[in-house]
């Protein structure tokens, strides 16, 4: 037998009735991936992810919820839980605990130079922090806690974040450096600005990075951009300094997409990545073709969908 | 793409004909937890609950169904499932098998002393039975199996159940003794009184158990009860009797709730709570403070709701 | 507060317009099941079984989605989650990808002699080959990958897949042997044919196995078929070819259903098998007493259902 969920607005009558829902949506994405000098350099790459989603509306307006994640790759055996995210939203503030986001990983432009089914890019921050866990913690950070705040206001959205390794400091193996995270971003439609700040990212002492981010769309067919990293240190190691240009076109349904990522690390190849994608209806097939600070090259071919 | 689970009664027309559907439901809490004298004193504390229920009406009016939960809380690197459960339901009687409810830890009145928005009481009872397991079986247990029956009319409400620990033999290090609960309640809406024994309580020889319980409801804003719980035995040694005497008030969408609870053991303290909650429309906002049997204060402060 | 998903099918009005949808199904099934000399032989069964389904169909009329499974079964501790499936389909065609179907499982009438409320006989196949997993993939076989196309036209079904136990590589102690599969059926409502074979099955070098099946429909109340498999060899040692006879017929609502399978294995009795079901409008009231190739018995008799 079939059981359909909805997937188009219901207008449900709730004048002044609070409302609860568990909701699914998700995810999924398939096709060919390629990497230079692995075993098998061709390889089938899959992933199906869904949200499940609680929320409570109350009366007044404010709404409470929360979020379990499941999903599946290519690379392990079997789909697998996230810890749970709770919130609560009212007034353009919201809160979240637990396996929350954090500012750093949210700030608008971080991912924009991201291209091919499998949406990455060689221009993505290099360095090492938190953000909402998709799949379980690590064994020893059952510990765990994240508390993020997000307020938005005419196109300008302020985020906050504390990643807690082991509140319980019941772990000794597991760092009491907190990881406290910032993050700003404003866009009029045509220009938008970012910039975010995270301090010991992933619990690492003095790990602290930077990114700063401007895009300008410059037709309804095009935009272009240009993000900054610091990306931090691990180990007193400095992972270095990069510097991403990136820009999309679209002509008749095909987005061409590219980028051009330089990193101040002696020896550093420049990176490079160009990408297309058509869309299918909803769905989009996608490809890319990249180049790394090695100079090693990867690819992949496929289609990803959203439910 | 966003998907509704309908949150009110659909009625759709199923004259003569069988229904089935699987459903989502659950319930969230995040807020503050105060232990005295363990490492951290104060952490945050959340849980995100998710039930999956399966049912099936047949022509005849007979439901088959089941149930598998998973959650995650604080503590614990992802959320987890629990085992299955599966019934029948016709007539007023229910049949529970698997992962099944058991009969002394439904009785009503049992939790009543609960206070906070982690519900939860000194007052509860100390001994050790089985319930639905809400995580994974112990890993010894794979071959555990309960049986639940339970019959409603006018008010009564009668439970039996069995669980056999390891119903296959196959575990040497699993005891062979199974648990074995009844319980009855009765409530007219005013008076509540119910009562359950447990005979070998999770498994365990001669950990027998028995609970008695009456409650008053005084006004539409209050009541108070009186529970009392002989704890069994673990090892030969008794956990001992104990008593919790609860009330709770509601004012101004305010609800106080208070209980005190003594233990027969040499040396116990008094141990006693006091909750308030304050309705925010649907989902609940509740406190509370209380002190242990060894004197320890435990507190907390947060938000609940269900979905 | 309730959920409910729409279980009858609705009429969402999708003009040219994509929809989206992750839906949940499964279905159930809880009784005894007998075991001659096992050490308890009389024991529950049951199994909760959920499948998600997200599925996205474009403007065009082709459908991308993806599915991931979980259930519980008694002898287990938990819930546990299958690896996931993705697949895209048009104008009949069907492609998997990942933790998908093989052709050698799907075949028409394969497990047409099954009996029981477990769904169960002596005369199904006795080789090894892959099949869509419902739990983990082995810890060793994290790469496994499978892929799986399938076409229908006019009654004519053609399925074709390939597994490969290791796409990367990376696992020392996994075969680097892959399975391919082929099948094909065709039915005209009266008569069956089936076919099938297996290369590799499992990835077991020259584990290759054969299936012909044949059913005829000799009236609304009745059929019979015959089913012949060449069970593949392991370790250089042949499993025997098997043949099994089976039928059923209704009478008054009750299905009765037999099986005779022989092996051509020295000293291997003939299996036998007798069952009833009985429609419990929608669910179904089903028993089995069987007797297998080594003379043992085993019956079982519960109620299955679907949602």
């Amino acid at each position: 037998m079939k059981k359909i969920l909805l997937s188009t607005t219901l207008l449900v009558a709730t004048a002044g009735v609070a409302a609860a829902e568990v909701t699914l949506s998700g995810s999924g994405r398939f096709g060919l991936d390629y990497a230079e000098n692995r075993a098998v350099e061709t390889q089938l790459a899959y992933r199906l992810r869904i949200n499940v989603d609680a929320k409570f509306e109350a009366d007044n307006g404010v709404t409470y919820g929360g979020r379990i994640r499941f999903q599946n790759s290519n690379g392990s055996t079997a789909a697998a839980f996230s810890p749970a995210m709770l919130y609560v939203e009212a007034s353009g503030v919201r809160v979240e605990v637990g396996n929350s986001n954090t500012a750093f990983d949210s700030v608008a432009l971080m991912y924009a130079p991201e291209i091919g089914f499998q949406e990455r890019s060689f221009g993505d921050p290099l360095g090492s922090y938190y953000s909402f866990s998709s799949g379980p913690y690590d064994f020893a950070e059952n510990n765990r806690v994240g508390i993020y705040a997000a307020y938005s206001v005419s196109g300008v959205n302020l985020k906050a974040s504390l990643v807690q390794p082991d509140q319980a400091e019941a772990n000794p193996g597991v760092t009491e450096q907190d990881e406290m995270s910032l993050a700003a971003d404003y866009s009029n439609g045509q220009f938008t600005v970012a910039a975010a700040y995270v301090q010991n990212g992933l619990g690492i002492e003095d790990n602290d990075q930077t990114f700063v981010g401007v895009a300008y769309k410059f037709s309804d067919a095009g935009s272009v951009g240009l993000n900054y990293n610091d990306n931090g240190e691990i180990g007193g190691l400095e992972v270095g300094k990069s510097y991403t240009l990136y820009g999309n076109y679209t002509v008749n349904g095909i987005t061409l997409a590219a980028y051009v990522a330089d990193l101040d690390v002696d020896g550093a190849d420049t990176a490079y990545g160009l990408g297309a994608s058509y869309d299918l209806g909803g769905a989009t097939l996608a490809g890319a073709i990249e180049s790394g600070f090695l100079g090693e090259t990867r690819a992949d071919l496929g289609v990803r969908m959203s439910f």
